[in-house]
């Protein structure tokens, strides 16, 4: 999983405007960005009309519009999704994910304060990689970069990305995430890699996935004779 | 993965209508329906301004809008994808998924033929569930069904879902998905079960998601001893 950076700061501080400028300062530094925008309130997405908003609303689920360069999903969920869930869910290939929102997960953060519309820093001093700011007030040790210095920003990230990488490894059985420590991690690599790379038609598998659906219980007991087709 | 079904026929013959009125007589009966919309010419979505544009135009690969209850996704790609990877990326939980187009994947499908709209039935027979026509001409021993008796088309897709139901295993290595015969495939359920199976905090796993990525060479070998972190 690509490293996250949540962009976090009152409302209207700037946020997307922020996100807007750091993406493509940092793809033409050659890194492959996505982005989550946190929309507690709802959102339309889709033209009314649309064959994909026709299959929407008329109950389905998951509804996927896929074209030669373009796909777009609309999924119906029962409970908003954790900010693990959607990087789990939605992202590969990337080398960064910046979040538009999510001050209360535990991400590495940027924090925008802007004069007249920030009161005081909402973020634990800790999870703060640098604060944008239009003021050089002095707060508790976190660097500060101009709000409009964004290649400064960038340079800061780029330096952090190799830190900010995660482990790598994501279980999810029954639909929750399983957290998994150090030996449990290495466990599932050292075994399922070591089963994939005996598989006819894989060479060195560096990155894996795996699916699993409505799975006989018998055929997970481990039992050595199988059901028929 | 759930089984899919595409509807095709020519266009203007009423593939969106059909799976509008599919849709909600499927769900009525319990089941969850996904559906994929195929879209040749490319398409707009999102709306121009709100801030997952201006992410997606800034250039974001992925974007994601997530609410407490909806989450849409725009990614850019660079080849189309196909509908194993549409199915297996972008869909779970559900019981049917449903796709507008996709003629020429070997999928099951329902044709619809319309008077003055339609010329002859342009999918293999041995592909096609039923044909729902509004004539009553007769197609090579394919079942017809009146286009407008939704009722029996679904005691008909309802009657054939275990038949299409498919083995719930998708393994992917390196972004390619692995090809599966019946034994390994009953290799990965009962090695990654039976391994998932001793991890604390899963009980009885039925789903399973696994994911690697950037794995080291090293720990892939199935070398006892492990990189420290």
């Amino acid at each position: 999983m690509a490293p996250i950076i949540s962009i976090v700061g009152v409302k209207n501080c700037g946020k997307t405007t922020l996100i807007e400028k750091l993406i493509p300062e940092l793809r033409s530094r050659g890194y492959r960005v996505g982005s989550v925008k946190h929309d507690v309130h709802g959102f339309n997405i889709d033209h009314e009309g649309k064959d994909s908003w026709r299959h929407s609303q008329a109950g389905s689920i998951t509804t996927v519009i896929s074209s030669p360069n373009k796909v777009a999903v609309v999924e119906k969920v029962d409970n908003e999704l954790t900010l693990d869930d959607i990087t789990g869910r939605y992202f590969r290939g990337l080398d960064l994910i910046l979040t538009e929102g999510y001050k209360r997960e535990s991400t590495t953060k940027i924090e925008i304060f802007r004069k007249g519309v920030s009161k005081e820093i909402i973020s634990p001093a800790e999870q703060l990689l640098f604060i944008a700011a239009d003021t050089d007030s002095n707060f508790d040790e976190v660097p500060i970069v101009d709000l409009n210095d964004v290649k400064t920003m960038a340079d800061i990230i780029v330096r952090n990305l190799k830190l900010l990488d995660k482990d790598g490894v994501s279980l999810t059985a029954n639909g929750k995430i399983v957290p998994l420590n150090r030996i449990m991690r290495n466990m599932v690599i050292s075994a399922v890699g070591g089963l994939i790379s005996s598989l006819k038609g894989v060479n060195h598998p560096r990155d894996i996935e795996i699916r699993i659906h409505n799975a006989a219980k018998k055929s997970l007991s481990n039992s050595p004779e199988q059901q028929p087709d």
